[in-house]
């Protein structure tokens, strides 16, 4: 038996850097693959061209929504060091571009160097003392039945119409079919909670997200990831989110920043 | 009389795409051009190519140092709509990679939409009561001619060999000429300060960037820009740096994010 995220991040090299990615059904909200999922997918054929095992920092910008259905994705290493490579990856669909991106790869171990760390430790509850995130206002959404997300009891509120008034969500990122978390995956969990924009306005439907970077700053311990999401700074029509992975030893893995467009007829 | 700034980041478009963009003397850090100011140079060129006048979100990964002198920048427009551009751009000499980079344009208003900011607010001393920053360590740096940046006095220590021990460095942005801070000066702010690793490990010498994000939030009132800049996590031989940056009506009008090589030999 193998892994849902495994199947659906498979890539097949075509040559001269041109990878088969085919957008898998089910890992979309309201029928468009998530953005997660689509960096995981175009990283998958990035680090496979490059032969380094993990994403140090990848960044997308999102051009056209994909629901499931075939794509490819051409890579090209533009620098290939002795300790880290780049890569630049544009995937189409007949043609039209729906991801550009650019990361650096390497190997990544965290022991390594001086340490320092002064973010806030995340207190999350136990897992099974969270609420599984609630995938609700009508349409189905694939991307529930593949994830095991729980979230903060304090940060469900905007699934009942009842915003916290905190632009923070926080929860447990796993796999619903119990595969483990690696960096790859860490990827799929930078993008799977809920936008926290909607514990200020109540759920918006689809928030466009413009550009979305991860930095992979630690390979998971086994077991669910504890993650925090915040927005510090909505203006102008626009608003980021930053998020905060740790794994269960307490090791920070990954942090992200995205840049996203507010809907602004259903908040003002 | 024109500003040096508007000189070094004069671009001349060649058709097709590509463009002129020589590295000028004097935006350096001991010979090779500061990354804010490449940043800002490329982001030139794309931001012609697409017709836009403020760069929303810009990304960078930086391939190989760049001492003054020729280069041209590949740009392409992947993405043309109503409201935003999408843009990649190659800088190289000599067929070799300087830069990559990828970036949205588009047009800021930071009234517009909801507004809600939970970022400390920057308390700093008035700019003529911040020391000059400190370009020392023996070799020239060109930078320092051009700008006239200050440091909040607190967080000067790393000059004289006495590192706060704080991941910080807060100060005043602004050029030595007098031109006008605008939105793509900020993208040289965001890179025009001493790395905040130099409060806890002292003077490291060159701190080699992978990858640099700025999100432009707003267009700048006139006065220098105040700017905050921290790292929360350095572990496995690499740092973030993150950025925030205020005019002087106290509006925020730029968030960075950069990931970094640790000197490992000089910190062990």
């Amino acid at each position: 038996m193998s892994f849902q995220f495994d199947t659906a991040t498979a890539t097949t090299p075509l040559g001269g850097g041109l990878y088969d990615t085919p957008v898998e059904d089910g890992w979309d909200i309201n029928g468009n693959a998530n953005g997660g999922y689509l960096l995981a997918l175009m990283t998958q054929a990035m680090r496979t061209e490059c032969e380094r095992p993990h994403p140090v920092s990848v960044s997308m910008h999102y051009l056209s929504p994909a629901p499931a259905g075939g794509a490819t994705t051409q890579v090209e290493v533009v620098k290939s060091g002795r300790r880290l490579a780049t890569v630049v990856g544009t995937m189409q669909r007949d043609g039209k571009d729906i991801v550009r991106s650019i990361g650096t790869f390497g190997d990544i171990d965290s022991s390594l160097g001086p340490q320092h760390n002064t973010l806030d430790v995340l207190d999350l509850p136990a897992y099974e003392d969270c609420p599984a995130r609630a995938f609700s206002g009508g349409a189905p959404i694939g991307l529930g039945s593949r994830l095991a997300v729980r979230l903060h009891p304090d940060d469900v509120g905007f699934a009942t119409n009842n915003p916290t008034g905190r632009a923070e969500v926080r929860g447990w990122f796993a796999f619903a079919d119990h595969r483990p978390v690696d960096t790859l995956a860490l990827l799929l969990a930078a993008d799977a909670f809920p936008p926290v924009m909607f514990n200020l306005y109540g759920m918006l439907g689809w928030v466009p997200t413009i550009e979305f970077t991860v930095h992979v700053r630690g390979v998971p311990a086994p077991g669910p990831i504890a993650c925090r999401f915040r927005s510090n700074a909505v203006q102008g029509g626009f608003w980021e989110e930053d998020g905060e992975m740790w794994d269960s030893q307490g090791q920070l893995v990954a942090m992200s920043r995205q840049l996203a467009l507010v809907p602004l007829a259903q908040t003002q």
